[in-house]
């Protein structure tokens, strides 16, 4: 019944619904209330079974992006010396966001809010063949910043789950081609979260001048300020603009409040010199250009959630939360009627539903297909069935939809009728119920496949800019 | 083309082998040498793609397995708060062995090193209702001691992954339940690794004085010393006897050298007690019965890797890694001939061969199976092509015997031949060489399903122990 999470034995809030006092984002609020997440210390949080779920998917996803592009995946460690980010000069550089400690005999180690040196070294000591090249290699790890004011959820913490690439290539061209690799690959996943970003030029800051980009998902109660020419589409940050006016075509530029979710850097060989990064070629031994790509995991989850929560549900507060098409924690739920009403399920109607989606998801088993399944999407315990004994149908759909589940199906007794119709209910669709038999509810829990194009259903303002502008640099 | 890894495109060790002074383990020279492991500081390592592939799988099956004894995975935060650790009376006794830190405004912070503290404190504030009890859950994650001497590898770092769970019931019997249900997926995790794993009764140490039992395998490099009766087989920890002689059969016990994999506590009240974890019962308030269950996964690894390369390999010392059945970084590889040969391989002719391998695992799509698919045992890239275009295929055998990848197939041009047999090498039983048809070999390589029983080819002296004591307390 690995299938299967049966709320009645699911870790999450157990009091009723409480006031919070923090401010900000919408869906903070209702991930705090619901127990999905909890705050440990000022910018640190427990992710609950539900919002791990959640992070898992988005992780198995940039891990098949990440294999799409080359990607090689590989684990450095929080702790590192102070040897190497004094080599790198980002020691002093880093000044208080760097959490820094000692170790029982005094030597002083950080908790690497980035990986650079680490990467650097590492490649360095392998010694590799130029065959090997471009190599593009990365970690999806907890990284730690000591913010001044950790805030808005995991929009800004001090411990935070980020995915970041390096690159590796024999020379300007061949970086310059990675970093386009990447930035693609970055827009695709934005995309396929049907989340609007828009991809502008940026400084290098800590990691030195050079260039670099970043994604921004404009939210309202984002950190940044983005400038939008609405006839060209183009974007740039608010902070680097000499005028509101677009340069190409006269018109007023628009502004946005944003948040920053990805960022990449064309480093050159500023690090790779450093540290002696080099392979042999024909003529002779060649320092190599460097690239560095992040994705704050975290941030994204955080971001597109309240991207969907506050643009999709039409109250203002939202008192539902709404996840990305195939990233919600669960891809759908049975509801069952309570025990002790007239047309409750005996155990052998039970089981007669739920066979129906043991053997999900039966989908192709080509490997190419880019299926959920196939990215390791948790097929294990993706249906929720809320086998509450005593609550009644209308309290499970309001917790269901207040937690997000985009399907629900309505399961009560057919005491014997062979009525083969049942209700579902589409939840981002803002809760309408369709006659469905169970074949199509089948396909409807599977159909949330990251694969499959789907209608646009985002009505955001912004929407309309999130698809031309990131092919361009 | 997502199944295969190209050895050619593969991070991996550039020069040709170098010699290690690292002393200890064979098993961890070989991951040196071969750039599978990289030393950052003392008692950190950088895991490479091939390592970090091994520990997704064992992690993967961990999963699997808590998945089957109810277990809900979250993630606790790295840095904890000093506020809980004083509460527990812990900040003080963990001592040097405890990382700690100060923010920039001066608070108290540690890389926890265990989670029992933040654990009850996440539960407490739940306010959980009491159908959710028994309360599983674990997590999987980097956990930070300040070990005086780091040493052998991944045995003993101050970095590591580990997997903690953390139960909670309503009463002493439900909590001893609980203990045996996580102390028979433990056996059954080493049992499945066909790793030798003697059970013995512990002190609580650090926990706390309570119930616990260890979980420890053989090795001679290992750091405890074990004292098990030939006759009834049962283990103690050579510290704790009081005599050399069995109290039970009066035969003289053996003593082994061991390394502890996992323990197990029963806390009772002590932390829930402290931290006012507790439900709502017919009878009023009452507080949680804990337990605590930790497994070392890089430490799994380590051992498991030592046990099967020193046990299995009759070189001395050994020159090839051997991994626990199904846990290989790849499951099979296939060697290709060097491109100047006159056999070697058309383009069209290597497309043929490893198109039988597209589809790879065509298992079945029963979830409850079980089968390394299922448990999302990474299907991608695993299998190896070697192309490197002017390696022999003698020089191939010898790399990839060296990593330990379970089956090779050796493949050269047919030249239009309709033979469909191949060579097929074996290498865990010592390189034996089969003739086999495509087919045999995709059975081959998706053979060491975890799932599926195998003859015992483990010969070590201790073999005959590690079944029978598993079950017993």
């Amino acid at each position: 019944m690995h299938r299967f999470t049966f709320v009645s034995k699911l870790l999450r809030q157990g009091t009723t619904i409480v006031s919070e006092k923090e401010e900000g984002l919408a869906s903070h609020k209702l991930l705090l209330q619901s127990g999905i997440l909890s705050v440990s210390s000022p910018g640190t949080f427990v992710l609950s079974p539900i919002a791990l779920r959640v992070v898992d998917k988005l992780i198995a996803f940039i891990d098949y992006k990440m294999s799409e592009v080359g990607g090689q995946k590989c684990l450095f460690p929080t702790l590192g010396r102070s040897q190497l980010w004094v080599r790198s000069g980002r020691w002093e550089k880093f000044g208080g966001e760097m959490f820094r400690l000692k170790d029982r005999v005094g030597r002083s180690l950080c908790l690497q809010p980035t990986h650079e040196e680490e990467a650097c070294e590492f490649v360095s000591n392998l010694d590799i063949g130029n065959s090997v090249l471009p190599l593009r290699i990365y970690q999806i790890s907890s990284k730690f910043r000591d913010e001044i004011k950790p805030r808005l959820g995991l929009l800004r913490c001090r411990e935070f789950l980020m995915k970041d690439m390096y690159s590796f290539d024999l020379d300007v061209r061949a970086a310059e081609k990675t970093y386009d690799a990447l930035s693609n690959a970055y827009s695709d996943i934005f995309r396929t979260l049907r989340l609007p970003v828009l991809k502008v030029a940026a400084e290098g800051g800590l990691m030195g001048d050079c260039p670099s980009h970043e994604f921004h998902c404009p939210l309202p109660v984002g950190e940044d300020t983005l400038s939008v020419c609405p006839s060209c589409n183009e974007a740039i940050l608010a902070a680097n603009a000499d005028s509101r006016m677009c340069p190409d075509c006269g018109l007023d530029r628009q502004t946005f409040k944003s948040i920053e979710l990805a960022h990449c850097f064309l480093l050159g060989d500023k690090y790779t010199s450093n540290f002696n990064v080099k392979t042999t070629t024909q003529n002779g031994r060649k320092i190599l250009q460097m690239g560095c790509y992040g994705i704050g995991v975290t941030r994204l989850l955080a971001a597109a959630l309240e991207h969907f929560t506050a643009s999709l549900v039409k109250e203002n507060p939202p008192k539902e939360l709404r996840w990305p098409s195939g990233f919600a924690p669960y891809s759908g739920a049975i509801a069952l009627q309570k025990d002790n009403a007239r047309d409750a399920l005996s155990t052998d109607e039970l089981n007669g539903v739920l066979a129906h989606f043991m053997e999900l998801p039966s989908t192709s088993n080509s490997p190419t297909s880019g299926s959920t399944f196939f990215a390791g999407l948790l097929p294990r315990g993706d249906i929720l069935v809320d086998d509450r004994p005593r609550l009644t149908l209308g309290r499970k759909l309001l917790d269901l939809r207040r937690l997000g589940v985009p399907w629900i199906l309505i399961v009560k007794s057919r005491k014997g009728s062979v009525n083969s119709e049942y209700e579902l209910v589409d939840v981002n669709r803002g809760g309408i119920s369709f006659t469905a038999s169970l074949d199509d509810v089948v396909a409807a829990f599977t159909r949330y496949d990251f694969q499959i194009p789907l209608p646009d259903i985002c009505d955001h303002q912004y929407s309309r800019l999130w698809h031309e502008n990131d092919t361009c640099r």
